[in-house]
């Protein structure tokens, strides 16, 4: 129907990415009426972005670089689901899983734009850069805040302890230390009110 | 509990955003299962700037400032409901209550970050720059082709007429002219197909 093919590979992508729509998180929204999807949770840890880029660990930091990675960090899912961070035994393939669905979705995509968004991905995933960490840190705050303002129901529910929470999260540090202060205040505040295990 | 009034500001801010996952839209997402939320619709919108950003009418546009827009263009909802934008009764004092929800929920931040994002909104809604004429392109786009791909269930259940969508979508035009021959072509299909009425 359409003459513009290189138009049309991204309109695909477009169509293809809706679907990170249906794929549920274990964090729960804070009305606490259900469960999270990726998509809301890219788009909550973009805006947070903005919002917090002040405490990145480096000033150098290219907010928009940081941004487009949460955008796009969790499109993988569409092929391998959401994997719980506290599952340690789905955590074992994950990463190769993952590259395969990389792959697959980027390159619905015009070429160079595949590229592009496949070297945005690597860079996240690899956490070697002052852009990825702080793009890390803030796809772990997203969920701790949402956890800690709902209660710990989803912490409960998965009988997750104090030392896992600060396990997973404390990479936090890397790339933004005061927000990492910030969650250890909440993890710590959880503990006293019994609504994450020691 | 925390000792740093500006950060605990900005998470009261990241709190409260997360309602907008509970502002229901008329589109369905492309499994036709459910809805689509006005957080899911922005990050959709949001990485469609990303691939979409060289059908900009003006290659100087700012992609950032049009993400950026687009991130935060729907939280007044979280206040006023989204506004069917085929319901003309709702829409007229729409602006006046959107006006005050943006004043209230931008004001929950620090002051200065109060005041950009402040800007940025008003800077949507007049549709005035380049910027956000692409933004207001793509918020409009995005359900168009999510409409379309959903065999027109939106536009049916409510009695959308054709004419209706090109007067809500002619101004695509003014942001993006090659992505309204696109749209343009949509509709013509979608009429043709009987999925959208004449």
């Amino acid at each position: 129907m359409f003459d513009n093919a290189r138009l049309q590979r991204q309109i695909e992508f477009i169509l293809e990415i809706d679907r990170l729509k249906q794929v549920l998180r274990q964090t729960i929204i804070t009305d606490k009426s259900r469960r999270e999807n990726s998509a809301e949770h890219s788009w909550h840890a973009a805006l947070m972005t903005i919002v917090l880029s002040e405490y990145a660990e480096n000033p150098q930091i290219d907010v928009f670089q940081v941004v487009k990675m949460l955008l796009i960090h969790d499109l993988v899912e569409i092929d391998v689901g959401d994997t719980y961070c506290y599952d340690i035994n789905a955590r074992k393939d994950q990463h190769e899983r993952e590259l395969q669905a990389a792959k697959r979705i980027f390159n619905l995509l015009p070429k160079d734009q595949a590229r592009q968004l496949q070297l945005l991905w690597d860079e996240f995933e690899a956490r070697q850069t002052l852009n990825s960490r702080f793009a890390n840190a803030l796809d772990r705050l997203q969920p701790l805040i949402t956890n800690y303002y709902t209660h710990g129901k989803a912490w409960q529910e998965h009988g997750v302890k104090r030392h896992q929470v600060v396990a997973r999260n404390c990479s936090i540090e890397d790339g933004a230390p005061e927000l990492w202060r910030y969650a250890l205040r909440l993890i710590e505040d959880a503990v006293r009110r019994g609504i994450l295990s020691e």
